[in-house]
């Protein structure tokens, strides 16, 4: 089974200190770190990485404990909203990998966390395991200042896992949930009205299609439908794709090109492929270098 | 580097050997077969094998040692055309391996079983020495009855490796090619005429698509465009999607749904992905799985 796991750890202008991080992950059996993005104006660096139901509780463990280890969030001064020292711990299911496997991880390493770093830690998104904690921002809500007062007293703070106090590490969101596809298109048009109309037609939020975000923008002079997938499972590129080009015309403009940022997963691909091709069966088994 | 070898055996009626072939091949390091397929009225059975630029030539050397040392083509009978008791051993590369990779692994590796095998061996396709060996019917014409009696004197039929004579291995065409894709397309008519006229239109031998192999056929009463891409990476999915597409609508038709025979190579799904989502930056690096 393939997982993807996304540490956002509160630290970016101490090379050293990620550095370290990431050489002490990396050298994890089974673990490969995809991607890093430091920004030091957040202070704050997301590590992608993916290993397998073994490797990714290992590493994401190991994450919290070299946090608490390297950064002290009573010190973090940055734009981005944070809790702790590892702010954010999401857990993603990539190929057939069923997103029961993602929440049962997220569960167990929070539990982990808690009793063994004695870090207060809160399951978010579909691990969690109080309705109104799904949304992240829920749980990061006032961020670290709030929940130094408010920890010990207030039952709304008072944490799935770990002690009721916050140390040096500050606290844990861990999550699961479905990757996001960052997902742009372009249009033949500078009118930027056009996106924005579209934008509205098909985002859930004004009552389009389910797990899109949408907005209008005008990119370099061009129009542009910018979105986030947020389950491709469920509405797939090739929905969003002939969505978009329908209301295009309905505007008397088409789509120009389209742009994906950062990586995507490999069924979100095939999907693309096998509405394309009108074919049903196109999965990774057919694909020759799945077997290698 | 990603290299898949067909080697096509002369043998399938009796199964101790097959297996004895198999057990033996799939102990290689770095080797998978992905597939095997028996027929006994051919009397042949096609392994699949995929691996990397060190495997797969050990690979290939083995299959001829072993083929060799298992099956006597002058016992073989059966309806497939044949030279020897390995046939034929095609190299072909996958993802990004160039194909000059698999041309100089089938000069080595018939120029070793030749030399070490004492097995005549014809260098075919993207690997021929000689332009009239280029097309495998060539190298094949008059079987292996005929190459007995004129291996020695004719020069037509001296072998690019390997003894001017035939022992009970017979001789083997080793090539390099593209993958083929069996790629069938239904239409929403029952009317065999329509699926003939756009297999002649989109054929490169009626003057269509290059590389594009096409039949007009009636399966389950249905009419169907049967064809063979033999080089995807000129003329892909894609193209041909588009081409019936565009002819099946000049016929007052569509398309039902497609169908893919046996396994594709990833960048041949891409290709199409691509093509659809209009976006030229779709590789398989942008693929999440691609990086486990």
């Amino acid at each position: 089974m393939i997982i993807e796991c996304v540490p956002n750890f509160s630290e970016s202008r101490n090379k050293q200190v990620i550095e370290t991080i990431i050489d002490n992950l990396s050298s994890i059996p089974d673990i490969k770190i995809i991607n890093r993005h430091s920004d030091d104006d957040h202070n704050r660096t997301v590590l992608t990485m993916i290993g397998d139901e073994v490797s990714i509780p290992e590493a994401a463990f190991k994450a919290a404990r070299l946090a608490q280890e390297h950064i002290n969030i009573f010190q973090h001064t940055g734009q981005h909203p944070r809790i702790g020292a590892l702010d954010v711990l999401p857990f993603i299911p990539l190929g057939d990998t069923p997103m029961s496997v993602c929440v049962q991880i997220a569960r167990e390493v929070g539990k982990r966390i808690g009793e063994e770093l004695q870090i207060p830690v809160y399951l978010y998104e579909e691990a969690a395991l109080r309705p109104e904690r799904r949304k992240l921002e829920n749980v990061r809500r006032g961020e670290f200042e709030a929940l130094i007062h408010q920890i010990e007293t207030n039952p709304a703070k008072a944490p799935d896992f770990g002690p009721k106090k916050v140390g040096s590490a500050g606290a844990i969101a861990v999550g699961a949930r479905m990757p996001l596809i960052a997902f742009n298109v372009y249009l033949n048009t500078n009118d930027q009205s056009i996106a924005v109309a579209i934008a509205k037609k098909i985002r859930q939020s004004s009552g389009g299609l389910p797990n899109v975000k949408a907005l209008g923008l005008l990119v370099n002079g061009i129009a542009q439908v910018s979105m986030n997938l947020t389950d491709y499972r469920k509405t797939g590129l090739s929905q969003v794709m002939e969505a978009i080009r329908r209301e295009a015309a309905l505007s008397g403009t088409s789509i120009h090109h389209t742009e994906l940022v950062g990586l995507i997963p490999r069924d979100a691909v095939l999907d693309a492929a096998a509405f394309f091709l009108q074919n049903d069966h196109l999965t990774h088994h057919r694909i020759i270098e799945s077997h290698l």
